[in-house]
């Protein structure tokens, strides 16, 4: 099941918010909806933001060709490049697809559905990869793994990133339970991770978000996986609230702690993490969830929705075409080749 | 306002479960629907617990004489002790008033009396004692403080344990802001603890549980406050979950954490962290809340509803008559007088 593609000249997507109760399609064509989509986390996920992006420059050329109006179209283009400010990843592909606006409508779809396929074959190199470092670096078998947020298809297409090194360590037999974080406050770990492991058929185990140091420190993880939605020069990573709290019982137990995530997400612009503006997001997603209040009204919130897990703290990169070894001091500049 | 007391020969507690949206009275006069209020958690904090089962024999009392029936009133007290096996406060109270059955009704009802009168000059005492141990250990003003869970006057009679120093350093007019996590599965940080603070007036910003080791880690945090259910005689100290992420967040931000908790949380019958159970709690409680479903029906979860800290992760633990120095090596052990 692919979770975001091009279909019939627009952009089809799930609808992430309605899950786990509804599989909702959204079919996208103009700019405004899919900016709205990106925003309120329809779709989410950084390769699946990136991918939705990309696609969106060719919905944007649709709505305002730029060869009669460029301001209008570079517009349109900014406001899909700026939906979500910490997700490096979209504005990667917005501008790479951009790039090659003046060769017309038919580059630029090109150029995206190439940006797809790439994320397509990106999942199942960072399924493998990770699951063999895996292997080499955890002892027991089988494998308790933890991890938090989405990282599965529905974050990238198929398979996805994090949750990708879970499936295919479910493949090889040797995953005896994973442990997702419900994620709040939006609980994507709850909404979308639970789903899509039950979808695959694979052992796991929900938790709240405070119980994963907690279930580190008492020796009951091997492994801790996550995504990046940004990853710094010197590999700091940006990823959900609550990745830092994993990284600091990961550490505590002396588990590995492995970052997953595509080459694409790696800012060779931004240095270290202290150069990441956490995004802010709204008092009404911690007040409750959905028609339910847990906090008296108008109780005022801080609601980081990023942290930034610092290099010394990760194990180890996983991209789609190298293992960058932080724990060894190597940063994620790109190599001499 | 009291929130465990004796009122017309039974047990007036608030239902905790109500809060914030209905403030709900209870009037309690008989051992099963004690019983029932303990484990459903509409009275919970380990002094408030203990209060209620120290009433609760008086209620046993006059359910069966123990004169009369000796087996019965001896089932019916054993049912209060065992209503919540982490939480040693109630066992312990409960065998205190226990102690004193063969003098009559009325030496039960006034030993309950004594015993809830002690906890609120505990909590007095607590407030007084963390706020000058923090005045002492923290230079920045005024104050940015963290806390988790609800240790404030509905987890004790009233003003509680570690939001009673939060209520004094607010009272000293040196609070910048606490940060409550809102303590996910049953969300008593989100409930009550905002609740509480919104009563006293005191500056509040409620956050998600895992944004704690975030914001901590970020230098936004001064000083983590927390309760506790059971000390062992080492210092390991039982919590909600959550506590120990707080306790990584704040040693690795080199920022105090404090315990606040009565004397009679102290198990001189527990070594160590590791000769506490760890209550695990139903499923129900992490798919969702209320009637509000986060994930698929019968997702499997894991739930465990507290955790241990090490005493080594611990700056100090503040009672009702005294400060124990953990950091310096310092146990829970009676000191010689």
């Amino acid at each position: 099941m692919r979770t975001v593609d091009w279909v019939d000249g627009g952009v089809r997507l799930v609808d992430q918010t309605r899950l786990p109760q509804d599989l909702v399609w959204l079919d996208v064509r103009d700019v405004a909806t899919l900016v709205d989509a990106i925003k309120r986390l329809a779709v989410r996920g950084a390769p699946a933001i990136g991918v939705a992006g990309a696609f969106g420059i060719a919905i944007a050329y649709s709505e305002a060709d730029p060869k009669a109006d460029r301001t209008r179209f570079d517009d349109l283009v900014g406001d899909i490049r700026e939906a979500r400010p910490t997700a490096v990843n979209l504005a990667r592909q917005v501008d790479r697809v951009n790039a090659v606006v003046d060769q017309g409508y038919d580059a630029v779809l090109a150029e995206a559905k190439l940006i797809r396929d790439e994320e397509l074959a990106a999942s199942i190199a960072m399924g493998n990869r990770g699951a063999d470092l895996i292997e080499s670096l955890v002892e027991r078998r089988p494998i308790r793994a933890m991890t938090v947020c989405n990282t599965g298809g529905l974050a990238a297409v198929e398979r996805g990133t994090a949750l990708a090194v879970v499936q295919t360590l479910h493949e090889r037999g040797i995953l005896e339970v994973v442990l997702p974080l419900e994620t709040r406050p939006l609980l994507q770990g709850a909404r979308l991770t639970a789903w899509e492991l039950q979808q695959m058929g694979a052992p796991h185990e929900l938790i709240v978000d405070s119980a994963g140091p907690a279930l580190l420190g008492r020796g009951e993880v091997d492994v801790v996986l996550a995504g990046a939605d940004r990853i710094a020069l010197n590999g700091d990573s940006a990823n959900k609230i609550g990745t830092f709290s994993l990284s600091l019982g990961a550490d505590y137990a002396g588990v590995p702690f492995l970052i997953v995530a595509p080459e694409s997400t790696i800012d060779q612009n931004t240095a270290s993490g202290d150069d990441i503006e956490i995004e802010q997001r709204d008092a009404s997603e911690v007040i409750g969830f959905r028609d339910t209040k847990f906090a008296p009204d108008n109780t005022p919130c801080r609601n980081p929705a990023f942290d930034v897990t610092p290099a010394r703290l990760i194990t180890a990169i996983v991209t789609d075409t190298r293992i960058i070894d932080t724990s060894h001091g190597e940063t994620a500049a790109l190599r001499e080749t």
